[in-house]
């Protein structure tokens, strides 16, 4: 395993369905392991115990910040291995305290299960990479590891704080080695961009998320991933946030949906 | 308690975090109960056990249809209870077999969490409820006898099978004997509406929910519900629904968004 990625998200398995291993510090964003980085140990976990491959549903609840640089420990619970369908339950624990529930269902997307329509998400116009603005710890006033692990593109017009008209967040992603995206990627790339009420908001404080779910919808082309995330609603500091990834041949790859915090700056 | 939807999500303790009770074959869909119906069950557990009142994020996966008219046992699991937060899981079993599987974050929207700011989704131009037409079993050659449990008016120009030109389901909910809507009602009333894509592809066949999740974000206002429902993305039979409610004065009070599948009608 070469990349950066799969090389931080090995595990060591210590029993049926239980791993261990090390939160590595570099995919931090100020103190804490960013989301999608933990979502995707769990997903190398549960990539080892079931017999469909791609994740068609994948809940996370975060319960607390993750620990950089500490021991996790992993423990799937295979609730239901069907024909086309499985149904899996995983926790992330550490320094003996539950981090995250995932609640997921993985199927194989190779596979039809049905009927097709001309029904889909089209990807927006958007500035080319090289035309957009890298995500940096600078623009968001807080320290980002995470920033040498992926390069993030930013649709230039959403990325200026407080000075948007609309709360969007828009861009480009990829692993910057050279490993192209997969299926698992997908809920990493769902989790790594900006706060999208972060353009008309300026700089918020912390925006912890209660809970994610993505829906992986195509396996991706490899090449760029172009993202779009809309804050849909905030009420009382609740966040609802809808996103949608599209591979480099503009097909929907992904779906996103989260609740989470939007705390005053201290 | 003297509501139809309040005597048939009845429960009796057979534990600490153990319920049982009868799954009414009331609110059956063909020869399934109801999704929403289901989850309503769990809802009534689940609000037994916790602190906090609003289901603020609650995803269900169903892993089994349930049994109209048989017994069924739900245990909840307590993962959680923080001072603003609490997080649950639960299962629904009927005949010894996991029909639902439920994870749930509940708080108290009477709450300040955070920021407030100007972003929401607003209600579309929709004809009144008595300018819309009934949900019935004949517009979906199906026998539905949840329809007697509650009012389902649907939008006239996208309540034609096969057609209408966009995949999208909209119309006004209530219960018929006066139950005013509240939080936990909200679950429900994201699952009691026609598929989505019924306008475009015409009467299609079972259309079964492998995951719903529905994020309630305001305590909604008495009267009618104005829901909207929107197929994001067919492929290969897999679909993913996007679901908005909306109280009578406007208000967006709960979002839903779910993965099922779309069969070939035998």
């Amino acid at each position: 395993m070469s990349y950066q990625f799969d090389q931080d998200t090995q595990l060591q398995q210590v029993g049926e369905h239980q791993f261990k291993g090390t939160v590595s510090a570099g995919w931090n964003i100020g103190d804490n392991p960013n989301g999608g980085y933990l979502v995707s140990l769990v997903s190398a976990a549960i990539a080892d115990c079931l017999p469909h491959p791609d994740p068609l549903s994948f809940t996370t609840h975060f319960l607390r910040p993750g620990v950089g640089g500490g021991e996790f420990h992993i423990d799937v619970d295979v609730v239901r291995v069907g024909r086309t369908l499985s149904t899996v339950r995983a926790r992330l624990t550490q320094e003996g305290k539950t981090r995250l529930e995932v609640m997921a269902a993985y199927g194989d997307l190779s596979t039809p299960a049905g009927v097709s329509a001309d029904m889909t998400l089209e990807a927006p116009e958007m500035p080319e990479p090289e035309r957009c603005i890298p995500r940096t710890g600078e623009l968001q006033n807080i320290d980002i590891a995470l920033v040498n692990k992926l390069d993030v593109m930013l649709h230039p017009e959403l990325a200026r704080p407080g000075e948007s008209e609309v709360p969007e967040i828009a861009g480009w992603i990829r692993f910057p080695d050279g490993r192209e995206p997969d299926a698992r990627a997908m809920l990493l790339f769902c989790d790594t961009f900006p706060p999208s009420p972060f353009g008309v908001l300026g700089v918020v404080g912390w925006v912890p998320t209660i809970e994610l779910t993505v829906h992986v919808r195509r396996r991706p082309a490899p090449g760029w991933v172009q993202a779009r995330f809309v804050t849909d609603d905030l009420n009382d500091g609740r966040m609802v946030e809808t996103g949608c990834l599209w591979d480099s041949t503009g097909q929907l790859v992904a779906q996103s949906r989260q609740i989470g915090l939007v705390m005053r700056r201290d």
